[in-house]
């Protein structure tokens, strides 16, 4: 891959929906955390392998509140968007809309920063493509990723990556 | 429930083990993130019911690395015990083993520390028993559970739990 | 519902994207024909929920050939979009596109049409929102789906939906 | 495999039960088309392997009316007979019988035809044996099939297979 | 139900095949032990419930040994019959034929005596229809009913049911 | 593996913990008995697996009483220990406890003797480790396992493992 290698937000932006189903729920019917942040890490994977073409495994997840329960019958739908790459890993954010199917209201449950690594043929980090920002918005995520990387490396005591 | 009702952390201290299948890996065979944390929500929620004999609903998810890969036939060991009780949330503390069954060798993972909410019968928040720490270990846990506490707050600017 | 209500293609459009993993597919690697269909009828019975914010459950599915094998590993990326609301059952149009997480290349592995009906809270057939058509392709989707309309009531001898 | 090797219906037909649970059905208790067709694509593609001892991939899929439908709780009764074998391909009809436990009552829910490739170790398309057609409902069955692979062509626009 | 309403064992009898795959092995590609279990127990579970029209739990599992293994890919055939009713109890005989879908041989994999009782809405013990046995093979597993059932009692030290 | 090779009964003593959701039940909200047989096996299969470092495979499952319903929302709480190693096959006891997350009220659901045999990388059988036994309760049951063994190989009239 060569160093100069590029790709936009837009290329890797992935979106999912999913159902709620009873053996997602608990005895009062509420989505599990647990299965919400199974799906939160299948559709940022995929957008880190859209970026990449690579095999990713997920790096680091940052806090994460769930404001608003999920229900039973529910919607949810999920988009994650690479924020900024760095040398062999990529930040990316991932939003989390639900929607009631009965009366169409749609609020954000909740959202979250997950990062990936870049993994070879033999399972070694290897370099991402660079993110190219267009829009305000992507250049806000963008600058700010800095930031919340030196954070997260300050609490994870691991510079190395 | 009576506000001066107590439990230990021994009484809902719980273990799951989970063998790794084909189906919770990516193409080189690494457990994928989403999985470990389905898991991991699994065994904690199980231990806040364990605590207040309630449904209980994750809150929030403090920042999680994945140090090392955990593979397709290791076997997963996961421990949550609960750290402190707070008025109607209490925070979870789960620790991730995983073994190599051919070599018996182990090692940690990672960790991370979950809060959850109690809910009633109609599912408002409701006040959970305090917990009565034991081992200089469990002493240590609950007196810095305030600060996490406070950072937690601070940062998902929602003071109001 | 009042009979002039009416919705546009855009507001039930739905997408969704699922990776292959090894319990989808025969001993050659291939998805399995089955496991497409349930994402396909997934997909489209959001889609239909969408539209009508009432239950849906699937009347009738057209004519599905599998042209291209989709492999272990593969994303598949499907969209759902009604084509033609009638009285109490809506048409709906359903593109499903491989892609190759390695390469990026990405191909058309087939297309289908499946019928939806809405029903109440008492389980039976009620009035679905009209659609409204806006850009060309619409149009021409919406045009022809009385002749497929036409084509299933005679194949399936039954003119009474 | 000889040009000359033949294998009656009766060799390969293949049934299959299946009990309804929640996270087959809606909101509504109704069993999903998607998980029906799953189940038929399931019954045919094994009924195609006992014809051909070949792994065997779903090539298409006729019009499917569902009329009648399924409940929670229900059984659901699937059987797969190969009607007539091609070059390389194989009709297969599906019939669904769904049946309520409580009463013992049994109905149709509906019927397919599908059609299988049977793929060599290198996933290539092979030979199948010749199908002997014994019974009258056996000889119909057998002597129609060439009709609906005409119109299957014609639809498929691919009169390669 | 009336005291003397009978079924023949045909009326109740009820197969069903299940394909081998990989989440469903260890990591030699054996068919688990405890996956068969679940099918032998669905599959006579359903003929419990023919038999009876009423919603049957598992009461007993007799000794069960697993002589040949099961491979990856190959076909599980499971059969049940009902072989003797007593009063609100009846004796199940699964058999179990594994199929290897390249070369077509098959081979008795076990078998084994499960026990069911039958339920009423309420959750308690209801009267079984009776059975009536027909073949000489029916006769022989009836005549031989009592003598496991004695067996079993004296093993359980739990002659209640 | 050295022939005097030893492991004492804690190394490989395995616990599991499992919540009852609605697939996993009948109409009635039990847990089905497949379910249970199915989850005491996973347990049993991996304390097999740490007192050995081998693959392993279940060779025979000894009579199983379900005396107490398990239902919708209970915790199962599964724990395996190897009470006799032989020459290449070990016997385990599997202790399942309910608990009912609301009252905190836990009850004996039922136990069970497994044997499983320990494969080598080509799927021979292979020599497994000697047991050390400690307690009084480990010593009864190292001792009685003998006498289940001989009941065992004449029931399933094959002496030769």
């Amino acid at each position: 891959m060569l160093h100069e290698e590029t790709r936009t937000v837009a290329e890797s932006r992935t979106t999912m929906s999913e159902l709620v189903f009873p053996n997602h729920t608990n005895v009062l019917g509420n989505l599990m955390g647990g299965q919400l942040m199974y799906w939160m890490d299948t559709v940022s994977a995929i957008c880190a392998q859209k970026h990449t073409h690579r095999a990713c495994v997920t790096l680091s997840v940052d806090h994460i509140s769930f404001r608003y329960p999920i229900r039973l019958g529910n919607l949810v739908n999920l988009e994650a968007r690479v924020t900024r790459a760095f040398s062999t890993s990529m930040e990316i954010f991932i939003d989390v809309i639900a929607e009631n199917m009965t009366t169409g209201e749609r609020f954000q449950s909740n959202s979250a920063f997950f990062t990936f690594v870049a993994l070879d043929q033999n399972g070694r980090p290897t370099q991402v493509p660079k993110l190219l920002v267009k829009t305000p918005e992507e250049k806000e995520l963008f600058d700010d990723a800095w930031t919340r990387r030196e954070h997260r490396l300050k609490i994870s005591g691991d510079a190395k990556k």
